[in-house]
């Protein structure tokens, strides 16, 4: 693994929604994550599909950690706002969120990401988000 | 409990995605709700805070059971957009989820949710979401 | 009128574009601003109803200007994102566009406008819009 | 042109929003639309670059008509809600605003706009928007 490797799984490791999700950090490269999760049982809505609250975690922490990738080591990375449209239901196999950063900056960082429902192997776009990082300082040692 | 309030609590309690962060519906009117929330270690972010995906949750189903209170039995209600601000930190004792309707309608539904961290009973608004619910035939018995 | 008026209108005068769309500073106060517009033909859609774009206009700039009256003199903002639900045609006598700040802050203010039409002196809302501001160093004297 | 381009331009050129801020239609295909217009002294904001209202309402366009090129002819379109993140002033040549459909839909139609502004014929990413668009029935002959 790599050094950027590294530094954003151990930071993601840390954020327990994710773990109880069955989230994985499947891609990491500069400006760019993808997270992959199951579709649980416990996140699942009234008519058992996924509830847009799984799909929205998956894909606001990897436009999170897509912008994590471009900050110095030192740094950690909040949510200022962020959109979600929903184009399917969340059914399949597993749920693929892939963030990236449209803008960088020391500021603001403007992110979109794409989730996809997975099923036989054959993607379906879900979601479409788009938002704002914030850059803050890292709090833990 | 009214009509109401039974036909609203028997769809929330489908909703695993509640259950699992331990969220209670606290209120039910029309074209309003109240959903409460503990913030569950299983639910934090990398800081110990709980993630955007729980403050996002709640407040998106406070939202679609808002407007579901105004639609005929027979119905259901999904996201089809929803953007959330968030204003602070969801740090606290719990958090409470507060939808309502914006605009009524029979194809599309607008709706407003704000959400508020308390702490020693003194609430602090940490989100403020906007949306669009969808009403759809329920389609479970 | 006072200092907080002078400088709001100061830099209201500066924007063109409210000029071209008739629009009009009709309340200046900390954290609240009023616009009130026509709907001029040459502001129109393909209905003949005000275009999605005046509507934005105004309430983009109500917000803006309603974070301007919590900043210091020297300071000025600009427009980070901003979503509009559009509620209903903007069709009657004239707009109105209400913006306040939901959150102040140093590097984000968090921002919410309401817009109506108005017709026979009776508002009926139009459009609902969140947005995030930010503040910059004032460029020109 | 094709018949897909003359029943565009027609309801474009109804558009008086669209000619008084200098737009042109200047691609038409199925599901895209490109949008180019000067950036006009009408149209800036305070600090002399273009208002958000002008970046929004050509983005805004070009989302809708790209929505409308994949629905019968006896169809219009409204805007039910668009988000704009702004990367970066409004400032060059002239603005480019590239919409497409994302998802299409009989009741819903989400889709996404690029705003540009070109300078000396280089490109720079000025907005990113994303929203939802509704079928209506044609209502003028």
């Amino acid at each position: 693994m790599t050094n950027l490797d590294i530094r954003i799984r151990e930071n993601f490791d840390r954020q327990a929604m994710m773990q109880t999700l069955g989230a994985k950090l499947t891609r990491v490269a500069p400006g760019e994550i993808e997270i992959s999760a199951p579709i649980l049982p416990l996140a699942t809505q009234q008519q058992g599909f996924g509830h847009a609250g799984l799909t929205f975690s998956i894909g606001d922490s990897a436009a999170g950690y897509a912008a994590l990738t471009l900050l110095p080591e030192d740094s950690d990375v909040v949510t200022s706002e962020i959109k979600i449209n929903l184009l399917a239901p969340a059914v399949g196999d597993r749920l693929i969120a892939r963030g990236r950063v449209v803008r960088p900056g020391k500021r603001l960082i403007v992110v979109l990401s794409e989730v996809f429902a997975v099923t036989d192997g054959r993607e379906k776009q879900i979601a479409l988000m788009t938002g704002t990082m914030v850059p803050i300082p890292k709090t833990r040692g």
